[in-house]
């Protein structure tokens, strides 16, 4: 029972609105140093066998296909230890 | 300048409705195989100054204030390569 892990991000030249209203709010609330925030989603998949090879290319299938935007989003895929 | 990312997800004794959304649409897409799944939240903080101490300490208030509920939701903060 392996554990994958999907990050989905807007791509870098797509504007991030949600990011950008966290960047803006930062220093109202006090915090400093922060350059810019993007926001982005995170899935938790739990698979019923090993993360080999093709439960892998499945789990990037999922990703095209469900998870992500491939318009206007990046995935990248990972086994959490 | 460092990047730190928080992951932010649903604590798990907390329903996600869109993560069993998505573990109920996989079969019907045909993909097997994946027994649940959790969605959450996955910010990408850039700092103007180094991952130190203080700066990570910063970046844990920031998610316990603004990025997380912390009454429903766990973060996690590490620091990106």
């Amino acid at each position: 029972m392996a554990r994958v892990i999907v990050d989905v991000m807007l791509k870098p030249e797509i504007l991030d609105p949600q990011g950008q209203a966290i960047a803006r709010a930062l220093p109202r609330l006090g915090f400093t140093g922060v350059t810019d925030v993007r926001q982005g989603k995170r899935f938790e998949l739990q698979l019923d066998g090993p993360a080999d090879e093709a439960a892998l290319a499945q789990v990037r299938k999922m990703a095209e296909t469900l998870l992500a935007n491939t318009v206007i989003e990046d995935f990248a895929i990972r086994v959490e230890d």
